[in-house]
This record gives C-alpha cells, sequence and structure tokens, in this order.
C-alpha cells in the first residue's frame, strides 16, 4: 500500500483504515457498526436508529449532558445515520481532536448507559421522525420504492415501523445492544492529517477490548410485488423505478456508470434535456446506481404536476430504453470528465475520504486509491459502454407512484 | 493584502476576488450578479427566477444543448441559485477548467440568446417548483417567514410569485435582462488552485467590456403583520419565529453569533438539549443567524407533532428569553471552539471559500481573512456576551404557523 493509504484489523475483528491527505490541518472520521435496518430483530424494526440516539444519552463515566458537552467542547462536527448495513458515527475538527475523541466513542459503544426515561425519548423523536415523512411525499417515495424493489430486510425503513417502535422496550433495545454493537464488522474510517502509526495505537487503546461478537444471519423474503400506488393528497405526483444492475465489484461498475452519468449527470444528461430542459414536463427527474452488497441498482425518481405525471412517466422509461441504443463518443467522455472531476473534488474532503474507504471497505475488502478509480474510468471504451447497454436492457422494474391519481406503466415497464 | 488574498475592480464596476488555497488541484467560482429576488421588477416577482435559468440556453455561438454540453466537457460541478440580492453561478472542477469557462460565462450573462420557447419552458419550471412547496410545509414555513418578517421586497419568496409568472412576457424578462445582468455591483469570487495575476487577464478578457448599468433603487414597505396562521392538512405543525439583531458589521456580531452558537450549536446547544433531548418535544428545532445589508435578524424553526405543538412553542421562547440571563463560561468555550472548528473546516473547501469572499465583499467591501475571524472569535469576553443579551431581550417578535390547528404566542413574544 502507497504512503497515502493503511488498513489494520485488530484481533477482535475491528479494522482501521487510515487516509493521509496532504496539505490538510482536519481530520475526518466514519465510525461503522455492522448494526443497520437490515439486521434489526424480526418485528423490532428501527431498534437501530433508537439505539443510535440511546447511546449518545450518557456512556462510561459521563452522564448525557456531560458527554454532549464533552464532545462538543473539542470542536467535533458530529453526525450519526443508520443505513441498510450500518449505524454510523462521523466526526470532524481538527485532526488531534478527532484522535483525542477515541476513548469517548469506545464508551459510547462498549459502555452506554442505556438509560430507561432516555430510551422513551429516543423512541418517540423515532416515531415523529416517521410521521414527518407524510408531509414528505417525495421522501416517503424513496422509502415505498426501496421496500418494493430490494429484498426484504434490505428494503426495509430503517426509520423503522410505528407500530413495531410503539412495542419496543428498553430491555429489548439493550439486548440488541449487547448483540450488535461489537467489534467484528466494525471500521473505523480516519482521513486527514493523520499518521498511521498514532491513530493504529490510539485506535488499539480504546477499542482494542471489545468484544468480537457473532455474526449475524439474515434471511432475505422477496418484496412484496413490483408496482405500488399510494395515494395521497399532494399538489405534485411523485414517480420512483427501479431494476436491477451489477454490483459495485463487477468489472462493468465504471461501464455501467458512466452509461448512467450520459442518462443523469450534470445538466448535458440526457433525463436533464430531454424530460426538463425541452419538454418542460417536470421539476426534478435523475437516476442513480444504488450499491449493495452483492447487487446494484437503478433507482430513478421524478417529481412532476399531476397532469404531466404520465406524460413524464412515459419520457422517463423511453430514455431508459433508449439507452440500448447506446451512447455517443461525446457523451462517453463527458460522463468521463465529469466523473474524474466529481472524484478529485471528494478527494479534497475529509469527511468525503474517510466515508469512501469505509464503503470501499465494506464493499470490496480493500481501500482503492483515487488513481486506481481515475484509471479504471479512463480505461472504459466506446465500445465496451455499447455493448453492455446493448445486452443488459433495463428491467424488470418496479414502479412506485405516490400522488392524487394512478397512472399506467408503459407496457415495455411492466 | 497577505500572499493569500486579492481584489480588483475593474473600470466597469465588476469585482474579481481570489484566494489562493494551498495543497488542492480544484478551483471553485463564485459569480454574483445584481439580480436578486428584491429587484425583481414590481408586479413581475420570480423575472430573476425564470432568467437564471433562460441564460443558459444558448448564448454567444452556442446553442442551448451546445452550451451545456460545452460546459459539462470541461467537468464543471455547476449551480445556480437566486437570492435576496443576486443571481448566484457556481461552479467547482479543476482550478484550470474554472479559468477556461470564463469566456463561456461571459457569453451567458453578457449575450445570452433568451429564446421565446425557452422562455416558455423556464416558466413552467419556476411555476411547477413553487407548486411543489406546497408538498413541502417546511419550506413553506420558511417562505411565508421571510415574507411576514422582512421588510418588503427583502421579504420576497425569491421563487415568484404564481400570477405574476403567468403574467411574465419573454419581452419583459428581456427587458429585464437588460436592465440586471451587468457589471456594476457584479463578483467574481475564485478560490483555489487560482493564480491571481492569470486570473485578473482571464476576467478582464472575458468580462471587461461589459457595460456598467445602471444603479438599481429598491423601496421598502413594512411585512403585512406579525403573526400568521396558514392552514395546511399536515401531520406536523411547523413553527418559525424572528425577530432582528445587530447586523453583520456590528462589533457586536461575533458575541451575538457565540451567543447563538450557545442556543442552538452543536448537540449541547440549548434548544436542541432542552426541547429535544429532555423534553423530547421535537424532532427538529434550531435557531440561526441570517444577514441581510445593515441588518441581522433571529430565525428560529421547530416541527413538531401537531399534539405537541403549544408546548414547543412555549418552550422556544422561554429559551429564547432565558438568553437574558446569561451564558456560562463553559458555554462560551464550547461555542468558540465549535465556531472556529467550522471556520477552519470550511477554510479547505474551495467552493465554501469562494462563497464566502464574495459574501464577505458584498456586506463588508472587503474580504477577511481566517486568522481575521478566528481573532474575532477568540476575542468576546464572557462579560460582553452576558452584557449584550442583557440589554439585547428577543423580540419584536413575528411568529408563523403552518399546520392543522392555531397555536398561542406566549404573552411576552407578542
Amino acid at each position: 500500500m502507497s504512503e497515502r493509504y493503511f488498513q489494520h484489523t485488530y484481533a477482535n475483528g475491528l479494522t482501521l483504515l487510515v487516509e493521509k491527505m496532504p496539505g490538510v490541518q482536519s481530520g475526518a472520521m466514519t465510525f461503522l457498526l455492522d448494526a443497520g435496518g437490515s439486521t434489526d430483530p424480526v418485528g423490532a424494526s428501527g431498534t437501530a436508529t433508537v439505539l443510535s440516539d440511546l447511546v449518545l444519552r450518557g456512556a462510561g463515566s459521563r452522564g448525557s449532558k456531560e458527554l454532549t458537552d464533552h464532545l462538543d467542547a473539542m470542536g467535533l462536527q458530529r453526525s450519526s445515520s443508520v443505513g441498510i448495513y450500518h449505524t454510523r458515527f462521523g466526526s470532524a475538527a481538527l485532526a488531534a481532536r478527532v484522535l483525542e475523541a477515541l476513548p469517548t466513542y469506545a464508551d459510547i459503544v462498549m459502555r452506554p448507559h442505556l438509560p430507561a426515561d432516555g430510551f422513551e425519548a429516543a423512541r418517540d423523536l423515532a416515531l415523529q421522525s416517521l410521521e414527518g415523512i407524510e408531509d414528505e411525499p417525495r421522501q416517503k417515495l424513496f422509502v415505498r420504492l426501496r421496500e418494493w424493489f430490494f429484498p426484504s430486510p434490505l428494503g426495509r425503513n430503517t426509520m423503522g415501523d410505528p407500530a413495531e417502535l410503539e412495542a419496543l422496550t428498553v430491555e429489548a433495545a439493550k439486548a440488541d445492544w449487547a448483540r450488535r454493537f461489537r467489534a467484528r464488522g466494525a471500521i473505523v474510517a480516519l482521513a486527514g492529517n493523520v499518521e498511521f502509526e498514532r491513530a493504529k495505537d490510539a485506535v488499539g487503546a480504546a477499542l482494542g477490548e471489545w468484544q468480537a461478537g457473532e455474526p449475524i444471519a439474515v434471511e432475505q423474503t422477496p418484496p412484496p410485488g413490483n408496482f405500488k400506488f399510494e395515494v395521497a393528497q399532494s399538489e405534485q405526483t411523485h414517480i420512483g423505478l427501479a431494476y436491477p444492475s451489477v454490483p459495485e465489484t463487477d468489472e462493468d461498475y465504471y461501464t455501467l456508470r458512466l452509461a448512467i452519468e450520459v442518462l443523469s449527470g450534470g445538466m448535458s444528461g440526457r433525463l436533464f434535456t430531454e424530460v426538463r430542459e425541452k419538454r418542460g414536463l417536470v421539476y426534478n427527474v435523475s437516476a442513480g446506481y444504488s450499491s449493495l452488497k452483492g447487487m446494484g441498482a437503478i433507482l430513478g425518481y421524478a417529481g412532476t404536476s399531476n397532469e404531466r405525471a404520465q406524460a413524464t412517466l412515459d419520457c422517463v422509461v423511453a430514455e431508459l430504453f433508449r439507452l440500448t441504443e447506446g451512447v455517443t463518443e461525446a457523451e462517453l467522455q463527458r460522463a468521463k470528465t465529469g466523473l474524474k472531476a466529481s472524484t478529485i473534488m471528494q478527494g479534497e474532503s475529509t469527511s468525503a475520504r474517510a466515508g469512501a474507504i469505509a464503503h470501499d471497505f465494506f464493499m470490496r475488502g480493500r481501500i482503492r486509491t483515487l488513481d486506481e478509480i481515475k484509471a479504471a474510468i479512463d480505461g472504459v471504451t466506446l465500445e465496451r459502454v455499447n455493448a453492455f447497454l446493448k445486452r443488459t436492457p433495463p428491467g424488470p422494474f418496479t414502479v412506485v407512484i405516490v400522488g392524487p391519481k394512478e397512472l399506467t406503466v408503459p407496457a415495455e415497464a411492466r
């Protein structure tokens, strides 16, 4: 490995990743725990979301307020979230502060107090947050699209299920914490002004004694169907489309990514120019790649006025199928330039890099260098893209509509 | 000026600002034109928003599609927006590409085609975007809060007014373009791997011949009132509060900013801990400083379930008044650390710095260095903060509620 990238796996299964970035003062940490929406206990969807809040309500020698004050006193810009696979804690600050905070993060994951009153408050907030989706039809669309496209529990709403959250107890949450907050599969990724040896010692001292824990098996079941219409008294109709594609580890991953960039990258992307600019059908339209372990997917979205919704759906589907006819050399070049430019920009952000190396390690078991990514993009030829697009027409589709009126899915997408 | 910051004003009134940042490859541009929502013609609110789209639909020797393809072929990550004072075009890429794109941006602002069919499409999209707000009660709340708090036209919705957009003609848009797209008051701010002398020549060659144009006078009228309840059949109640404060150029600006940081900075902020963590009343709660020329304001927001809305409003108002009793030394230290840390993080992003130096120049007529900002934060004493808070109790308030049920504004905030 070069002088920029480092990795180490401790005896308990925790992995440390470091990217030493030149010319920055800051450091960023992405801490991934193997506790995502997909491993929430059956019948207790949303437990990881409640835990991600609850573990911050007192840990180690510090009570709830003390803990928060202590972390803020280091100037950490903090975040936390729950995804399909992981609970994620992020922090960014002057690099020295990020290392200094490691023992406190060890308290949070290994020695949280999990108080009963804090549990009630955290669960209430999770329920409120779920209720809030009802006021955000676009967010609701994406929740439903994932539920109807991905196999369960991968398509689960990571925010949880209202009835299951209501039934959750502090005892069940504690038991789940003991099961899932553990070193096996956990990743601490640091990027910025960080020395590997120092980081290795600091992470080892803080988290080396963390219990390894047991692997978690998840059984997958197919989604409920491939078309869902949800009535909403909304001013706009929200349309979601999804179809399977190659996983991130496939040799055609960048072939696909560049094709999707032609479809939806920048303002010269086909969806933007055809659906929005030329036909003025829609305010928001996009398609993107979604990465799961061992599977990839294309998720498309359009939000439009109720009268234009059918024309928009037809037009987006037509553009997806038009891809099979191939892209032009000029389109491919623009796609390459755009994708490389965003890679370079991302390379200057410590938070983006910490997130990227953690994602790489989870998906591929190793860090890719920025040069490797750029070379992979450059290596894709027009022939390769067009042969790929010809042999992989879009589909089978899942279509979700949130709006006042049902739409007709075009025959080719049924 | 140091070796990091440079500025130059051309004969036509255009100002170039450059921040040369060490250790980055990228460059970012913020291009501000003196064409914001507040200078939209009377009766034609939304014209700047339509123009910001329309000028990209063909300019100089390039038609609409050619222009978009040309900019995307340089790998520019582009954005555009309309604020109270300005139309803003942003781009970021490898630094050399950002300079290379300058002649094209000159085409866009000086030689746009403004085609009639493009006008219809741009206006339709603006109308669709306005309709979309009806599905986003939180965004709607902020639109209404600005309308009811700031004097008109500063409080205008920069997205426009539906009836006025319907009545807008391409001829009127063209006349307005000629009036407002001009060098006077325009700012090109570049940050990143950029040499000042090269940038000065490139900007001069591209935009030096741009017409200066005439100053635009705007007459202010008071807002319609200080309480607005808008019925919405929403699952949550959205609460907005606003009251005036010192302008950004005031010597107590950082005194105020640090006090607001105690109130709402990080997770240890009082609103977060008191309203959310302790009482579990609300999922989203925050307060922030909003800067206008010659005036400042505090805008507060809470989104909560309908049953908890009254308790939330009461609790937020109580926290605002509790500030007059002062903050503690520990709170102030955390606020200083937090504000400095975010300044340092921002100092590593070319896009953030391009935006920050443009804002500084518009508000203060000069660029502030990062060291100057850090020194200003460090210079604020506890005595100063507490004396300031004592003599400037919050108010007079403007309160806006979007939700199914009206609330009672606490007596002290009426």
